[in-house]
């Protein structure tokens, strides 16, 4: 099909944990000319974003330029563009703000956003956590609660202005919960003449019978256990059913609260739909075993936006380890393709799970192996650390931590914009 | 007029170098009630907010919260809010988002924001450097000027990408110059495949015969030639007759560019007209010789926002160092009152003045000792580590910029939104 003295053409669709690492196995391999196309110029660390939320880190500490991940690469472009369509014929990527790119192999990874479900009028109340923008709106929207419940006079506006949701008991539900508890119990506490901040009152609400429920049972009962010591009150089997200005709604209750988080679901974005391809009840890609998309050898999806079914209507989890796995036999598999090799089978190798509640706490997963308390938070920071992408983020973000954890200060307590979007003040 | 066992409220607008050096004098003085108020929840080192703006440093390496300089002084509230109005009968100052807060003493330190000489369209597409966001949102322009560059096919729009017009020859305009140089040569050339970043076009323009006015001839001649070796334009005795999506206009000549940066002159806010008080041609504030306000003895102004005249004609520069002084002996004015002491005129006494100009070199002022080269720029190093608020701000500014010195990276080089904003692309 194509003449042997030209190189194939590889274009991957995202930046995130399992397009950079597809794009790692790629580089410098001189049968192949690759593309990676995100829309924003730097990787994100997404496992640390609730940090940045909770003024613990800088965007930058765990952001990378994906260009700078290339530097020597000159098999590899970058390009910061969004995706349009693709036209699976032409085989060609449409681009909104450049013309077009040719591919031979396309590896889709684009990812996944927060989804509403269908209620996606309740974003404007209650962000989610997904982009850095995200993580500095949600970090304004709490710094600046506090600063307006001490200037307010009112008990009872004092009272909602010191209530923070978050709508999902999940790894970000809970790991967000506990920050804002520790935030509020060590960091602020003492900063204010006004308002006493150790009295927030932050409620963690879960539509299902327990947190962490992709955890093991145990697991979820020593985080509500923990979270509960850090005064974070929990609800579960409740779910929501409005969420405006004045709070959070569900039956014949009402939460009135300024600051709702959302971290309650995900959805594939506006690209999956336009691939005619086959894909699930959220959007997300289906694939054969071998990751590849069904009826289009030549294309691939991983990470989040890939449905791999491990069993009967159980599909892979949206985990970094998955990702980043995904992306890796991905790019083998074209690899074998030019050398004439069979493709080889995705076998997810499960590396756990864990999660991180306030300071000093966490569970960790791995296989049959479960604990949690101040081991797993120990082993925690580790992994984080170690699997951060560039060695100045790792830098940084230990001496942050060191500095947080000595000072019980953060440093990037900054509000830099003066509007208060969610409310008619 | 008031009874001796009520405490003196001080109200302090404004948390720049000169309000807050005033509330640090009276912090802990028992005879004193203060609030500080300010718009933003921080204390901004303004000058390295060029340095956020070229990607170097992080927003919060130069921002400390104004609340966290003040936790253990209970003498002392901080309030997050926008002065409205002052009534000098009442002795009240009307917040925006808050009832009203009465005074004894008023030191008025709320600084001033750029001018654009009565084109405030322009602003749109020539963004100034004063705040936090102003920074972020110039860093995003600089570096999806060279994003866009890379995925232009068109050479001749590829060249109005590169093309930075920065307006203002003074120590901000130089600085950023030399900061987008040093990041087109140095930083980003290894990182693109389409483009030669450092064959970016930086042209500054000064509409008086000279750059860096406020120096010495001899140094204007040094940061001219420095500036030149760093491959920067340098258009003097030009005045800018219009900015718009297509560049800058002046006489014939238009200069297309899609960033277009503004550092050309400061005016007052929207507090001063409201004060009822003598203003300056920008709408500064005059003072008496003890920097109180004339026909309101127990008004202050401090800091940008003052116009504090030496001769006919001159008035004192707005530099952190006369801010800082100014700040310091209001306070002490205030606290002779206290002490039935006469008050004292304020002193300027020269600390100097100082620009940098790229990495390696820079312009020093001391009374009559003027040098330049890398001995300036070791000591404007020394002293901005020096004088930054905040023993972690140090630390890691000095972190960040071993690191930027080391390996010609920058750490912050993100892009968190996609508009274009001067651009209908």
């Amino acid at each position: 099909m194509n003449t042997p003295l030209r190189k194939k053409r590889v274009v991957i669709i995202g930046g995130g944990f399992a397009g950079l690492r597809a794009a790692h196995e790629l580089e410098g391999e001189e049968r192949i000319s690759l593309t990676l196309i995100d829309e924003k110029n730097h990787h994100l660390f997404q496992p640390l974003l609730y940090q940045v939320a909770t003024a613990g880190l800088n965007p930058s500490d765990i952001a990378v330029p994906i260009r700078a991940q290339f530097t020597g690469s000159k098999n590899v472009e970058i390009k910061m563009d969004t995706v349009e369509s693709v036209n699976w014929e032409t085989h060609r990527v449409q681009l909104k703000n450049h013309n077009s790119i040719d591919f031979d192999y396309l590896i889709v990874a684009c990812g996944v956003q927060q989804s509403y479900f269908g209620k996606n009028e309740w974003e404007t109340f209650a962000p989610g956590l997904k982009t850095v923008d995200q993580a500095t709106e949600i970090r304004r929207r709490i710094l600046s609660a506090f600063e307006f419940a001490e200037n307010e006079t009112d008990p009872l506006l004092q009272k909602v202005l010191l209530t923070f949701v978050i709508v999902g008991g999940g790894p970000t539900g809970v790991e967000l919960a506990g920050a804002i508890a520790d935030i509020s119990r060590t960091v602020l506490v003492r900063d204010f003449r006004n308002i006493d901040p150790s009295k927030a009152h932050i409620i963690l609400i879960e539509a299902g019978p327990r947190i962490l429920e992709a955890f093991h049972p145990s697991l979820s009962t020593q985080a509500n256990h923990d979270l509960h010591d850090l005064g974070v009150e929990i609800r579960l089997n409740t779910r929501v059913e409005r969420i405006d200005e004045e709070g959070v709604s569900f039956g014949q209750e009402t939460i009135k609260s300024k600051t709702v988080l959302w971290a309650a679901g995900v959805r594939a974005g506006k690209l999956s739909p336009t691939l005619g391809v086959a894909l699930d009840r959220i959007g997300r890609i289906k694939v054969n075993d071998d990751l590849s998309i069904p009826s289009h050898p030549e294309g691939f999806a991983v990470g989040d936006i890939a449905a791999f079914e491990v069993a009967e209507g159980q599909t892979l989890p949206g985990l970094a380890s998955v990702a980043t796995q995904a992306g890796r036999d991905a790019a083998h598999n074209i690899l074998r393709d030019l050398n004439n090799e069979p493709r080889k089978k995705f076998v997810y190798h499960n590396k756990g799970q864990m999660a991180t509640i306030g300071k000093h706490k966490a569970v960790v997963e791995i296989g049959k192996l479960r604990f949690s308390g101040y081991p797993a938070w120990i082993l925690w920071l580790f992994v984080h650390i170690l699997f951060l992408v560039g060695f100045r983020n790792r830098i940084f973000v230990l001496m942050e931590w060191i500095w947080n954890y000595l000072f019980s200060k953060r440093g990037s307590r900054l509000i830099t914009s003066w509007d208060w979007k969610t409310s008619d003040r």
